[in-house]
């Protein structure tokens, strides 16, 4: 049992239009029932649809060629990166053409002196760090999974990073897009600020493939720091963890990264991670600078955080510490999603203005007590962003039903807090009523930007909102 | 003699139609022909065009009101702040009905723990920043002029911090905007990310009007340092100075504020602000953190700058000090401009990638040298971004031919080192034959966005593209 995947009507493809795919892809074209399911499957908790016929493309141009076919026929393109997307921003409901651009990751060139690098859409963003280690530099934005630049484009992604990097919309200097009319355009220059004319690059990050394709990325990098520590610390309340982090800030810290996991979440990654972290609320910390700045940083977190119930501060500063030590972190949705064997995940994504997000974590774990199935959660919490984790079991629809009324309430919650139904998974096709309740009459707006941009409705259709 | 301001077609307003707009706005509407040519004209060197009106806005709904009342009779609609926009980007040359902002200042609330505020667009950014002083917060973005936030919005401004803590791009998180059908929305929640459908928010970004009119702003801040310093630093080379800005960022200093003036830039200034520096290329930099920390940076810095042929710092670590160092950089373009009695000015706007700055502003230095008019180079080194200005006699119409040709080489150049033809004065009226050489193909796409959005071409027409 999943959740319901709305279908939107479906018309078969044209006769003889896979031969003309077909014709122009070579043996790239697959359409056997195996590679349509990954392509029509999530991460999350959405019913598989399938795609006609996926195809790996191979070049921009390709790509542009590909749109003209498909528009001329009618047919919806569906572009996928990694498939990490958790709000099954990719799945195919009116059918069509998946492009898969995974085999399109090339980095076409790093520019050292100007801390920025052009890569094509299917780059993951684990390669392109490895890439870029040996010139000192790296890439920030982690969401966990080793998603496609291309994808995290195309969602706007962040991820434990963003509270001192930013967001994929920061991240990003320039996109190469395909259109509609199949024209090949490039949204901005190289330059690192510009005010020439509308920000399309940022008009198309976050539009999840609806309205164009991207298909190569620039974006800004960072000189590694010469030195990195990471802490974790345990709190007796989830307000002195969330008061640490505010104070922390206010007085100018520029933490790098710092993330909340609950008692539950605690729980949760000893088992799956095989450590021994005490299970209370507990933050994960990051510092970025020189040596003697990250000392200082650290100093000044380690006496607010003892003012405001925090234990001892667990280091890890050799490199492969912090792997395992962000390696739990990272792996927090499977152990969570695994407490219970053979279960399905589904995780939230409010994000709410710092202010109120004590409040509204701890209004959530009290409704998550009262739930008949176990319910971590962790999150980003210098951005006001967490998530819950649900482990369901698939056998239970009552179970899906009962996250959806959690779930619901929660961004309810966050709303009436000014917060957001989504900090960094997208709208997808699960939460496009909640899009309306957030910005009303802005959706109108969008709207008539996707009917401009796309008026047969074939980019990613049925994703953000029904035409 | 200015440079020629593009014409358009104008229509006379309909019979009664400013009875309607004073029965809707009593005293507030203004006919006479001086506020009409304050309202008409330019801080740069465009011939002024007078609206038919100028309406004093009082509230966002009045906007709306008004909104419906000139689309109902296609009367175009300008937006005006404070005027300081310097690419015509006000001048209504349809005519029309200049709707006035800056009445609308009331600083709405702030939010201490969130760091953010919410403002009306006719707040300037000096009266946001005295308001902020007491609660230890400060609004960064300083384009020099005191702008309202409102027009720093629509502009894409950005100015001498923005190295450290970007533009409007990055400090914006949610606009309340009037569109064409005399809706109000709001564009995000205040939540630090979001990524719940298109970014409506920076779609409006930069926009210059054309897109709606924003009535509201809410704003990211930043705690206030606990040590700042400022300092002037005399190259003995163009390139040294670069260099030493290009090292310092790639060791990780975060520079604050980083800002060069050429030679001829250090002349005006020392006579216009009487000062005493050496003429030669020099920086004035910013460092902010804690006391340790910006201790730090300075020694860092001072380090890589003695190793690239830099001079002696001079140190202005008194408010007071730093006041004036500050007013000397804001006034920089007037204390060029007067270099010559009675001239007017014209301040380019080029943006490179820095690994191309020293070059672009080399090549350009040259093409100067050969004109027959007095020009001075400054520039936000940091983000690759720099001024020409020109001190043009208002009774040589031969000069603003020779400026327009100067201008048009700058662009080409910068363009084909990747750059932008504006890093922060937006594209106006005088840079749209740039923005298709910038950007091609895609200037086409923001057309059906404006197409789609104001489709009789009312919000500031003229502006960014022909229709």
């Amino acid at each position: 049992m999943s959740a319901h995947t709305p279908l939107l009507p479906r018309k078969p493809l044209p006769d003889g239009f896979l031969d003309r795919v077909g014709a122009l892809v070579g043996d790239r074209l697959a359409t056997g029932e195996a590679i349509r399911l990954q392509h029509g499957q999530s991460e999350a908790h959405f019913e598989p649809v399938l795609p006609d016929a996926v195809v790996f493309a191979a070049t921009t141009e390709e790509v542009a060629a590909l749109v003209k076919l498909c528009v001329g026929a009618g047919v919806p393109i569906i572009p996928f990166g990694a498939g990490t997307s958790i709000e099954g921003n990719t799945i195919p409901v009116m059918g069509g053409i998946t492009i898969d651009l995974s085999r399109m990751d090339a980095i076409i060139e790093v520019n050292q002196e100007d801390f920025d690098c052009t890569v094509q859409a299917g780059v993951r963003r684990e390669q392109l760090n490895e890439h870029l280690r040996d010139q000192g530099l790296f890439f920030p934005i982690d969401p966990g999974a080793n998603a496609t630049i291309g994808g995290m484009a195309a969602t706007r992604a962040s991820g434990t990073n963003a509270v001192r990097y930013g967001t994929m919309r920061e991240a990003i200097l320039s996109l190469k897009v395909v259109t509609l009319d199949g024209k090949i355009i490039r949204t901005a220059r190289r330059a690192r600020k510009s005010a020439a004319g509308y920000d399309l690059t940022r008009l198309m990050i976050g539009s999840e493939g609806t309205l164009g394709i991207i298909t190569e990325v620039t974006l800004r990098l960072h000189a590694i720091p010469e030195a990195i520590s990471s802490a974790v610390c345990s709190f007796d309340s989830l307000q002195g963890a969330v008061d640490t982090v505010v104070q922390s800030i206010q007085i100018g810290v520029p933490l790098a990264r710092v993330e909340i996991l609950d008692d539950a979440q605690m729980r949760a990654v000893n088992r799956w991670s095989k450590l021994d972290y005490p299970e209370l609320t507990t933050l994960f910390f990051e510092f970025h600078g020189s040596q003697s700045y990250v000392d200082e940083q650290v100093r000044t977190v380690e006496e607010i955080a003892a003012m405001n119930g925090g234990g001892e501060f667990r280091w890890s500063n050799l490199p492969e510490q912090r792997s395992k030590l962000w390696k739990a972190r990272h792996e927090a949705y499977y152990a969570a999603v695994n407490m219970r064997p053979g279960a399905i995940g589904w995780a939230t994504d409010v994000c709410v203005p710092i202010s109120r997000l004590a409040e509204c974590i701890t209004q959530t774990r009290e409704d998550l007590d009262k739930a008949s199935l176990p319910a971590t959660i962790l999150g980003h919490v210098g951005d006001g962003n967490f998530h819950v984790i649900f482990s369901i079991d698939p056998n239970a629809p009552e179970e899906m039903v009962e996250v959806e009324a959690i779930n619901q309430r929660l961004v309810d919650r966050a709303l009436a807090m000014d917060g957001t139904c989504t900090g960094e998974h997208g709208i997808g096709l699960g939460k496009q009523h909640c899009l309306v309740d957030e910005l009303g009459e802005a959706v109108d707006l969008m709207r008539v930007i996707k009917r401009a941009l796309d008026p047969q409705n074939l980019f990613n259709p049925g994703k953000i909102f029904t035409f």
